[in-house]
Formats: C-alpha cells, structure tokens, sequence
C-alpha cells in the first residue's frame, strides 16, 4: 500500500518521517501526470508545488489557519492532501473543480482564478483575526512570481507591510512563469536572487575584511550590517521586500522538504508578516514538462502521460485567426503594435513577436497597465491592439473608461474565449464584456461569427483611430463560414424566409450565436412563420439598421454570450423605447448569475440558448401575439 | 510689471535667472491663494509642487516632451505656466478645468483625475517613442508617493523596470500625504528615506576606513560599492527601486529650484528610466495650510485667502449623516469594521477612526485590495464596511465581482459622491456603479432619498451577511425629509393622484431623484394625470413590488442619477419583459457620454431630469398614448 492511500486530510501528513514525505511526494506527482493527462488541466503548475504545499499542510492547521492560493489552479495537491483523490471528473461537471471551491471543502477558501488576489484575502482574513482576537490563527498566501507583478498584490503588499503583528505568511512559489517568463523588474530583481552564487563567499570575506579593521562598538555594529545587507544588495538585490518593512525569508529550495518545513516554522513563529521565498520549477518531476521550453505544461489538453504529446489534434481555433490576422496587420502598418498580459501564445501573440519583436510588449499579469499604457501609446501615434482573454477585461474597466475611453484612444481590445468557456467554472467566463463595454461612451465593439467577419472585424477595428474598439470571440473552434446573403450598413443579413401568416420576426445572432440565429430562422420557417435574420457584426452601439429593420418586423429575437441583463438585446430594446418603437424584444442570452463548471455545449443547453430552445420561445410568443391580435379583432 | 506677467508659455522660463525664477515661484504661490480662495480648488497640492513644475518645465519642453500629471488636481501651477491664468471660472462651465484638459491646451495630456495612471501613461508614451524611433523626445510622469500606493503604479513601475532605454522620468512628489498621511510599507520606505541626516557622514566615515585598510582592485571596488550601497540601505533604504532595476536619484529638496533642475538634467540625460525622489510639503507657502494637521488645504471651498476659513458654513450633507450613522452601527456591533482607500474623512470616517481607530483600516489608494480585503474579512467573521467615491468603485470591478460577489461576502460598500458630481468634471461623476452593480449576481443596491432613508438603508446593509450591498448617495447637502405613505415590501409609496382620465402612470424615483418623482406626480395631477410615485429603496436587484405595481398602471417613468442605458430604469424595462407585462417604461438618467465640468444643478437642467422635464415628457407620451387609443376605439 503506497502513502497516498493513507492520507485522509492534512493532519496525516504530520506524523510521516522524511522519508515517507518523499515517498509521498513521488506518488502525487506521478498521480498528478496520469490523471491530468487523462482529463486535461493545469498540470506544470502543480508538479511545482508538490513539497511546498505538503510542507504548508504540515506546519499550518487548515481549516483554523486559512490558506489561500492564488490563481487556484496551483490548488491541485492541496486537493489530494485534503481527501479529494476522485480527480476521474477533473473540471467536468460533477466532478472536481479545476481550482479550490469551498462546495467542495472547508479547507478551500477562494474560488475566483484570477491571480494577484490571495495576498489581500490573507490580509482581510489576518486583520479579522486581529480585531476578533484570534491569536492563534494564521493566514497563508501561496502566490506565484507572475502573480506579484499585479497590482492587487502590490496593494496588498504595502498595506501588509503597515502591520507589525498580523499573522500572516506570504509563500512566493517562485518559478520564474507566469504563461511565460515573468517579465519587468520583479522577474529581474528574483532572478537576480535565484541565480548568485558567491554570495556567502562575498559575504563572508567582507565580515573578515572588516573585523580585521577592528572598528569599536555601536560602530562596528553598523558598519557589518551595511556591509552584509551592502552586499546582499549588490548580490542579492533582497531590498525590495525588506525596504516595504516585510521580514523577508529566503531563497528556499521549494522542493526540500526539510528547509521549507523548517523556514515555514520559523515564519509561523514570527509573530508578524513575513514573506518566504521559495524556487520551484514548473513542472518538476516530470521530464516533458521540464524541458518544455513554452509553457512548462502550465494548462494541457488530454495527453498521452509518456510523451506529453496531445491526444486528438485540435482543429483551427478562433485564436490561431487571430495569430494570423495580426501579423498580416502588423506587416501592413508599422504603426501596430500588439499588448499582453503575461500570455503572448495563449492570445494567439507567437507569431507577431517572432516577426516584429520589438512592438510586442509583454507587461506582466498587469491589465491595468496594458489598457492605460496602450492609450499613452496612442496618444504618442501608435495602434496598440490589447489581447486579453475576456474575463480579465474586467480587472482594467477603469482603465478601459477613464484613460482608453475619455480620451478617445484609438486602441483595439481583442478578447479571446469571450462568452461561455465552461471547464473552467464561474471565474473564467468571459460574460460581462458587452455590459460593460456598453457604458464605455464612444466605444464600438464587434462580435465576429466566422473566420471571414473575423479577419474583417480587426481590419475595421485598426482603422479606428479615434475611439476605442472591442473584438471578441469565443474559445474553441470556429464553425463553418455563415455567408451573408446581403449588407445592410454594417448588419449582415444571414436569411429571410417568408411565412405563411402575417407575423415577421427579426432574429439577431450576435458573434458565435449567428449560427444558432440562421438554425432558428430556418425552424419557424418550418412551422410557418416567416423572419429574418441578421448579424450586427457592430454589435455595439446598437447600429441603426438594427433599429431601422426591428420597425419593420412584429417581434424581435436576440440571441448573445454574455450576460442578458445589461446586454446587447436589452440595449436594442431601449434603443427601440428611446425611439418609441413599439415592437417587444425576446432577449437570450446568460443570466445574471456565476455557473459552474461544465462543458460549453452542456451550459448552453442548460440556458436554454440552442436554436430548438430560442425557436420553441419564438414560435409561442408568436402564437400568444396572434391570439392576442384575434382576440383584438373579435372587438366589435 | 511682476514676472508672471512675463510667462506666456514654458519657454518664457528658460531665460530667467535664479533670483526671478525665485520671485515668480513667490507670484504664482500668491496667485493661487488668492484665486483659489475665490472659487475653491485643489489649494494645498498645488502650492506644494510650484517649484517642481518650474523646473520641470525649464529642464524639459513641452509639448514635444510630454508631462503627465498623476491625479490632475497638482496641474494648476502647469496651467499657469502654460498661458492659462485667468483662474476666474475655475472649475465652473467656460471656465478652466480643475484638471488638465485637452480641449484648453496642447500642453495637456491625461484628463483622468484617477491617481496612480501616470507611470503608465508615461510608459506608453515612451515606448511609441522608441518604436517611432523619436530619440529626442521624453516622457515625464509627477506622480505623488500616495499615488505610488495603487496598484496600476506598481504595475507600471515593474514593467518600466523592465527597459534599459526608455526615455521616461518619474518624479516622485512625495509630501507623506494622500488626502490623509500616506500609509503602508512605501510610505515607512519614503519617511526613512527622507529622515535620516547622518547619512553622507556615516557614508564618508565607511570609505575612509575601508581604503585603510588597502584591499587590492576589483575587491575593493566591490567591497566599496558593497559599503556604500549597504549603508544606504541602513539608513536610507532606498533598494526598493533600485531593486527594480531602476536608476533612481534623490532625494530632492522640491523647493529648491536649483537642486531639482540640475536632477532633472541629469535624469533626462541618463538615456533610461529614471526616478526623481522630490520631497515637498503640502501646502508650501501658505501659512494656514502648512499648519494644518488634517489635510493641508487638499482642497477647499470658497475661503478667505488671510485666514484660510469657509466663507459660508455647509449645510447637513450626506457625508455628515453616514458619519454620524456608522458610529452608531460600530458601537452595536463590535463585528463592523470600516475601510478606505486614503480618505478616512472625506467619506466620513472620523468619528468611527476616533471611536475605534483599530476598526478604521486605510489601506491607500488602493481600491482593489479594499475590496478584496474585505472579502477576506467577512469570510473571517467580520462586516467590512468600504467607503468610497462611487467614481473609485469603477477601479475595483473585478474584486467587486470576482472576489466580494463570487464569495457572496457580507461587504457593504457605501458609495459617496454617486451620480452627478458636476465641477470636478468628467472622471469624478460617479455616474456608472448602478450599471456595474446590477451585473454583479446576487448584489444589492440601495440608493437612499433621504436621511431617515439613508440610516434605514446601511442599517439593513449591515444586516446581510451572505451577499454584498451597496449604499449609494450624492454629494452635497440632503434635501428634506420625503415621507412614504405606504410601504409595500422594500418599496416606499411617496403620493398618489387621482387623475381625471383612465391613464395611470408610475413614476419611480431613485435616492435624491424621488424628490423629484414627487414633484413630477404633482405636475401630472395638475394637469388631470392620475400617477402613483414611489421609491424602490432597494433598486436592484428591481423589487417585485415595481413589477407589480407597473402592471397595475399604463407607463411607467422612471428616473435616475447614473447611465441611463443598462441602468435601473433600463432593469425595471427588461424584467417587465422577462414577465411579458406590456406596460411602456421611459427611463431619465444620464446619456452614455462624458460631461464636463459644471455645477450638478446646470448638469441636472441641461440632461432634462428636472421634474418639469420629466414631467412634460410625461405629458406628451401619455397623450400620445391616448390619441393612439383614441384611434383604435374608432376601428369599426
């Protein structure tokens, strides 16, 4: 029987020799590689963590001491050491998530996947426990070196660092990643740290030097500590840290079990906030991880455990249109430069910065800066196209309003795995964009359908010069061409069928949805009753056309990928009231609530967003309308 | 002829010798004082940094140089400078902006008065420079150490410490001051930085004693280098920046002139990123200010220009009523705790800070990590109260909604200054947290009519522990009492008509705007027009009782102090729509545009939400209703 069987929750871990931890820690990396590989998931980050996170089990008491990891994703060994060992259904639904949920354990604390926030919720929970007297709690960030470079956790940091006794202990697991290499000064500066190796000797010939000098007293005293902290600053450029008053412990080797055990203690022991700093390498343990020059298997597809190779090959993907249009763009305007947020290949970048190294900017995980430095950027006379996935657009709406849309900025956003993402759960849906986009003044923003309205979305929002613009497309595969039957301004119209009785019903596709609009148009053709069918490509603001042709028809059906209330229907039906149009808009699209995680295919069924679903609403408010319109005319 | 007169533009600068450059600083000091006592304004800030943008303005040439100014308010001396002197509309409509504007001058950059853009702006600016290959040109970012605090800086400052050779200067104006004294770990950084006078002493005394002793070479140079910097560290812990990897100078004495231009020079001739360190104070020159231990004269209303008191005495403002009510909640439950973002009193937390100053927590202008924080608190336990601006709300979407509405955290966030704020202009309208929170699942928002509304409102707050709240009230003075006739549920019945004819219209207010509901229902009776009006208290998520009500009448009109479109008007159409109850709703607010400055009341009349307006259009749409009624009554 193998270790991993015997371990039940965290305090199993505390009996078990040095020997038997390793032991352990073999077994969960190899359970780690066959079950991720059959699932799919984040697995480089998580053979990273596997002593850390047995270590922070040990030293700490979870649940009555809270640890929190950033980015969940990081959370997979803390789920195996706390009784979760079913991973068959990994990010499927009814099986585990794919990052901590406190449905799941009370040992799981933060659901959302957004990274940069654990420092704070340890913050919060440190101050609570303050001011409620619970001296014997603690709180435990776990946070990656990318994670660092965002601003939340700078905020965090400082407001730590104001405190002299709050129980908190902050574990940077320092692989030198985010997506990709850590960029900025952090990256530098912890690089700088990981990689001396002279420093004790340095250190050690300096004291020497200076005793020898035999200086007296409080003098002597000075001089040594400058002399040390001197050098561990030429060094070991450790003054960041220890310059925000935060005691700083560090570098630790994350997968030595013994020293990270043991600095663990020393900073519970502390009595104030303290940051310990621990190497890991991403992926460690499992050799095609490790020599993966990418990403280290941050997040994989099924794989085959050997190889490391994918299983079923994907098919063109909304992001590889992207990767292609850009560089096309790029080579035809020198003025183009592109933004990301620490995921150059993830948002589809790899192919523009091979080319074009030099108008890539890479910011770190920092979406605030890349949407305020974009409209420096072309405040200065640059294009700057800012790729994001959709869900962290929402962590730059400020950005997005007061420095990109008060000033006019002429800056494309692309949002990648806009809408429903599904496997990922609540956190990673990219729902809100159209929202909020909405009340952005001045911004225009483009749901593509296929690959072609695509290419032409980017190409329109390029020449944008004077107003911000959005592109936002799905995850996964893009569909079949839907070709347009007509141009209407900038609304494509998809289909027309006539009807057998008087009632016309407009139906409007946004993006994706395009296709699911044609399908409906077709079923209430079967069944009579006659529509059309349009892609406003602009969804926002609502173009005139739109309007022009709601007029024009008895009912209007949206159907969208974001969030309803707020959305795009809802803006075209108070674009109608605004122009006192008296025609009713049927609006479909996702509730305003978090979902949890399942596929995309199985969430859009359960919205009740397939064409048979949208069509069945149609056809009955159709028929309640003409029962109406009869009972209107029996009037005498 | 004084020298003010003299300066036209920046270049007017350029030949000035010390002595004038000292006499027109001592002009421009007695200008501000005596123009922004006059019309009110940002006084301390400027006055503090009138030095600093001399020299800034000699060393660097505008507009080719681009200067950017963090939190605009510290850009009146700028304005001077840059032919902008006629102070006598400040901040009112055809006057100057209280922020820099782009419409006033080519010398303007960024309008947002947000804090902590700067770097970022800069940073931008600086990399188009180098794409566009504009060697000669420089980016110069003033931002103060407060600013330094959010996180957008943080982000910067990591991604610019990441370039070599970007021609960026950031001047770092630290006067120790946010609106309150800066708090956290930057803010111990900068005050050790700024304390200690033994430094070149005790540096001197190091390299005397390390050259005795005759190390050979490179050691030395190291050992030296090692002693200087290490030193340093004791005493003036600068490695923060340095850590960074960015060159960093100072510091400064930001009142002499002399001092900073030969910085500037040399930062701007260092051929990369740069930070000056300039140490101000708050209110330099101006008596009043200086002595004053609350905000150095932040920014004040109409004043005496001797004395430096109010003019006129302000009236009871909502302001004063949470102040007064938050004490009362903390000392009734020892589990309320309250957060700000840097402003302690402007939102009204004086009284509790004095109460229960270890329940007070300012965590500097830092909204994200106010939020997130919070989460954390009610997770532990407690009730976090966050008071903000409702403007600053804007920068903390993604924590609102990932962190406090994911986690359904018990968090009120009382939101000051909503809707129309009007004379800082567009940035501080805090115009769009209705439209943000109502795609916030399971949030809450009360917006209050009143005083007794007001403290009913954060009372009920308080008392959810499972979902965040927000409480949203204007600036200024509360208006009078509004008393219900009636409640039903959450809903207030303020009055009800008769009427003569059939039509029946319900009128909802929402917060301040029920006075005017009230008055429009009076307008629409005198006119034969039958309404009911009430106030939701509780407008999002919309109350049943609207719906109810609104299927009870033959319009609905309501009216607002945000966005109009995907506002609470635009709520309460949208779940009319969802219930298939056909009842027009026409929605008054605030169009999706940015405003510029003028009072709130000019604003109110110019957006046609005064209740005769609304009233009138009420009017038209019910006659238009009845002529249409009229029509199909004729249908034989």
């Amino acid at each position: 029987m193998g270790e991993l069987e015997k371990v039940s929750g965290p305090g199993d871990l505390r009996g078990l020799s040095p020997k038997r931890m390793r032991a352990l820690a073999a077994e969960i990396r190899t359970f780690l590689v066959e079950e991720v590989s059959r699932t799919g998931g984040h697995l480089g980050p998580n053979l990273g963590v596997v002593e850390l996170t047995m270590a922070v089990h040990r030293v700490f008491s979870s649940p009555k001491d809270s640890i929190v990891f950033d980015t969940g994703h990081q959370s997979y060994v803390h789920k195996i050491l706390t009784g979760r060992t079913d991973f068959t259904g990994l990010r499927s639904r009814g099986g585990l998530s794919g990052y901590p949920s406190r449905a799941e354990s009370d040992h799981d604390v933060v659901e959302n996947s957004h990274a940069s926030t654990a420092i704070s919720w340890a913050d919060g929970i440190a101050r609570a426990n303050q001011v409620l007297g619970r001296t014997d709690r603690h709180a435990v960030a776990v946070i990656g070196d990318g994670a660092l470079t965002g601003g939340l956790a700078w905020e965090a940091l400082n407001s730590v660092a104001g405190s002299d006794d709050r129980r908190l202990v902050v574990v940077v697991n320092d692989n030198g990643w985010s997506y990709s290499p850590t960029v900025g000064g952090l990256a530098r500066y912890l690089d700088a740290m990981r990689t001396d190796r002279n420093y004790e000797r340095v250190l050690n010939w300096g004291k020497n030097t200076l005793r020898s000098g035999g200086l007296p007293g409080r003098m002597t005293y000075d001089a040594l500590h400058g002399l040390k902290e001197g050098l561990k600053d030429v060094l070991r450029p450790q003054g960041l840290f220890e310059g925000l008053g935060i005691k700083y412990v560090g570098p630790i080797d994350g997968h030595d079990l013994d020293a990270l055990e043991s600095a663990l203690r020393n900073a519970k022991g502390f009595g104030g906030p303290v940051i310990l700093h621990a190497i890991t390498e991403k992926g460690h343990g499992y050799t095609p991880a490790e020599h993966d020059a990418v990403d280290h298997f941050h997040a994989v597809k099924v794989i085959h455990p050997e190889t490391g190779l994918p299983v079923a090959a994907a098919g063109a993907d909304w992001t590889s249109v992207f990767a292609d249009e850009i560089v096309g763009i790029a080579r035809a305007r020198s003025d183009v430069v592109a933004i990301t947020a620490a995921m150059p290949v993830p948002v589809g970048l790899g192919g523009m910065q091979k080319e074009f190294a030099d108008r890539v900017f890479d910011v770190g995980i920092a979406e605030e800066h890349a949407l305020t430095s974009a409209a420096g950027m072309a405040f200065a006379g640059l294009h700057p196209v800012v790729c994001l996935y959709a869900t962290f657009l929402n962590r730059a709406f400020d950005q997005l309003l007061m420095d990109v849309g008060l000033h006019r900025a002429g800056v494309t956003i692309a949002l990648d795995r806009a809408g429903l993402t599904g496997d990922d759960g609540a956190s990673h849906n990219g729902m809100w964009d159209m929202a909020m986009a909405r009340i952005v003044p001045g911004l225009r923003l483009a749901a593509p359908r296929d690959e072609a309205t695509m290419r032409e979305a980017l190409r329109e929002a390029v020449a944008v010069r004077d107003a911000p613009t959005v592109v936002r497309y799905p995850k996964g595969a893009v569909g079949d061409p839907i070709p347009a039957i007509g141009r209407d301004g900038v609304v494509d119209v998809l289909a027309r069928t006539a009807g057998d009785g008087d009632a016309r019903v407009l139906v409007v596709g946004i993006g994706p949805f395009a296709a699911t609009a044609v399908e409906v148009g077709t079923r209430l053709g079967r069944q009579g009753i006659g529509s059309t069918v349009v892609d406003p490509r602009w969804a926002l603001p609502v173009p005139e056309q739109i309007l022009d042709a709601a007029a024009r028809h008895d009912l209007v059906v949206t159907i969208e990928d974001g969030v309803v209330q707020g959305g795009v229907g809802a803006a075209i039906r108070d674009a109608l009231a605004d122009r006192e149009v008296a025609v009713d808009v049927r609006t479909h699209g996702i509730p305003t609530r978090f979902l949890g995680h399942a596929s995309r295919s199985q969430l859009i069924a359960d919205l009740g967003l397939r064409a048979k679903d949208v069509a069945r609403d149609t056809a009955a408010a159709v028929a309640a309308r003409m029962d109406r319109r009869a009972a209107v005319d029996q009037i005498p």
